[in-house]
């Protein structure tokens, strides 16, 4: 599958979460044959659920398969994975993570690469809208989501100040 | 709270999971109080899903919590945690990591530790004893919660060999 229309399902399921009043952030795992394996959306505020960000939400929903299904898989992501699902995409072997943006937050990027998987950041400014828009109007359940207390967010610096 | 009340927690939650057919990893989130914040157990079989370890089904039962909640936490394991519920504990900050055993399966203890997670093993024959069970009639269900193919387990080795 072309990264950018991965990317778009996942962008598609981050922007349901926006319309929920949920945590934008989306993702969809696409097997190496260009199957869609899951589609998942942070389910924190929907759900009341700590663990279901984007990714995890999205290997949920995939539901179980043996280890074979995720090699040489996709997982499309709007935002740079927490530690949370960056060791979910290893746990299964994901091969590729495709991330929609980094800039509002930088997750496991570079642990990614040290244990072997492909790494893309694709800089998609409708992904880093949705986000700077979303930790505007909702800076607490974001500090929340990423287990940060008292961080303070500006429009010039939407990784915050702690 | 002394550290084998904290693992017994775990420990009856991985022997409900082991009566329920289910993969027997057992955890319980403890805060720096000594009040218990979840109990959890790996689910992949009784409720087909692949992201509820015993850690993260322990963090999700535990609820929406603010970051403060997690700090100077310990959540017991009875199993060396996986990659993906190393990233969970380092994601809301877990201060220490208590485990029951680590020689059926080594996770994630050395990053926890390079990120600065207090980590302790325990060596507990029953939590030993119960993986060696579970990992010896169910070898197949053990790899697919591991992420793995085609690992053959033997009494010898239940590290397995691959």
């Amino acid at each position: 599958m072309d990264d950018h229309k991965g990317l778009a399902l996942a962008l598609g399921e981050a922007q349901r979460g926006y319309e929920e009043g949920g945590i934008p952030i989306g993702a969809a795992l696409v097997a190496t044959d260009g199957r869609v394996l899951g589609l998942g959306r942070n389910m924190r505020v929907q759900d009341g659920n700590p663990i279901l960000h984007g990714e995890t939400s999205c290997l949920q929903n995939a539901g179980r398969l043996p280890s074979s299904a995720y090699q040489g898989s996709t997982m499309y992501t709007t935002l740079s994975p927490c530690d949370m699902c960056t060791g979910a995409c290893l746990l299964y072997g994901i091969s590729r993570v495709v991330i929609g943006e980094n800039k509002t937050f930088l997750g496991g990027e570079a642990y990614l690469k040290k244990r072997g998987v492909e790494v893309i950041v694709l800089d998609s400014p409708e992904c880093r809208e949705l986000m700077e828009r979303f930790i505007t109007e909702k800076p607490k359940v974001w500090n929340e989501d990423i287990g940060v207390e008292e961080r303070v967010y500006t429009k010039e610096n939407l990784e915050g100040i702690s």
